[in-house]
């Protein structure tokens, strides 16, 4: 750890919102972006210092598509340093779930509901292979979602299964120190 | 995503190694550490620019353990601002195997086989809470480990499951741009 300097890669989110009609999924949410790199992606973006995971997947989920999301669980994180043609983010990549129409807002042009199983549309990042994941995912036996901590607006779900949610009383989210030193 | 500035958490790794004897588990390796804050905790630390979460898992394990680990899978995101006292860092949980002795190295005073069920010594940071996930997590009938891409030694495993991990390429690794501009 010693050689360890002050640069790090950026902890981004990317949410994958199941659009729901009923029991039944119509499809997720792709934004339409307004900045560079162009095209469609997954509603995300940076987590704040001093915000959970979580609570960045609910705020950016709202900015971009005007939906309030419900928190299902982490599919897991994505770290290739190429994955942005910007710089290097680690995406961890959330399951959410939402009713009703997205709308574009923020940071972006537009959202639609989209079958993730359609290859016409080019995405950005590596938006194609997290949903590949994500339909890879779905297709066992049991759902194989980890959640360590789901947050809801004021309420905190946890669970290791999409099927098991249950509720707990709100966490403590104290800001943390903000010095900067080395770490073990 | 406009407000959002040049302040970001520090992306960290822990590892929860599983130290084999043939197909049991003998225990988990813990590290004393060296630095504040003091006591007993998992292996893990930051995440070098350009470097992805496995490769981080799999060096500070090796630095810190003297163990050349073979990663499982993603255990989750642990994000909670006040989860590390000195400031806010986001951890990526891996569960790894290994055989043999740890032995501590580098930030690490030493390194001991620990049964994780073991209450009797405090862990610094929220490794409790990360080792009690842990184990409720294998009570479960099928290993719910999500894992993207796991880095071996040149190798690169990807798989939705612990049972059925299969080989591919090594993946490009290249130096993502530095530039740092507004994300979507």
């Amino acid at each position: 750890m010693a050689r360890r300097k002050f640069r790090n890669p950026f902890p981004t989110v990317d949410i994958i919102i199941e659009i729901m009609a009923g029991r039944k999924r119509r499809g997720i949410v792709l934004i339409e972006r307004k900045n560079p790199p162009p095209g469609w992606a997954l509603p995300g973006g940076f987590v704040d210092y001093g915000e959970t995971l979580e609570a960045a997947a609910v705020r950016e989920a709202r900015e971009e598509t005007s939906l309030d999301v419900e928190l299902v669980g982490q599919l897991g994180a994505y770290s290739d340093p190429a994955r942005d043609p910007r710089f290097h983010t680690i995406s961890t990549v959330f399951l959410a779930r939402a009713a009703g129409e997205p709308k574009g807002a923020d940071d972006a042009r537009s959202a639609i509901v989209f079958d993730p199983r359609d290859r016409s549309l080019p995405l950005a990042f590596d938006h194609r292979k997290i949903l590949d994941d994500y339909l890879g995912s779905t297709k066992g036996p049991v759902p194989c979602l980890k959640t360590t901590t789901a947050v809801r607006d004021d309420r905190v779900v946890r669970d290791n299964r999409v099927a098991r949610l249950r509720t707990t009383p709100t966490s403590s989210r104290s800001r943390a120190s903000s010095a900067r030193s080395k770490r073990t």
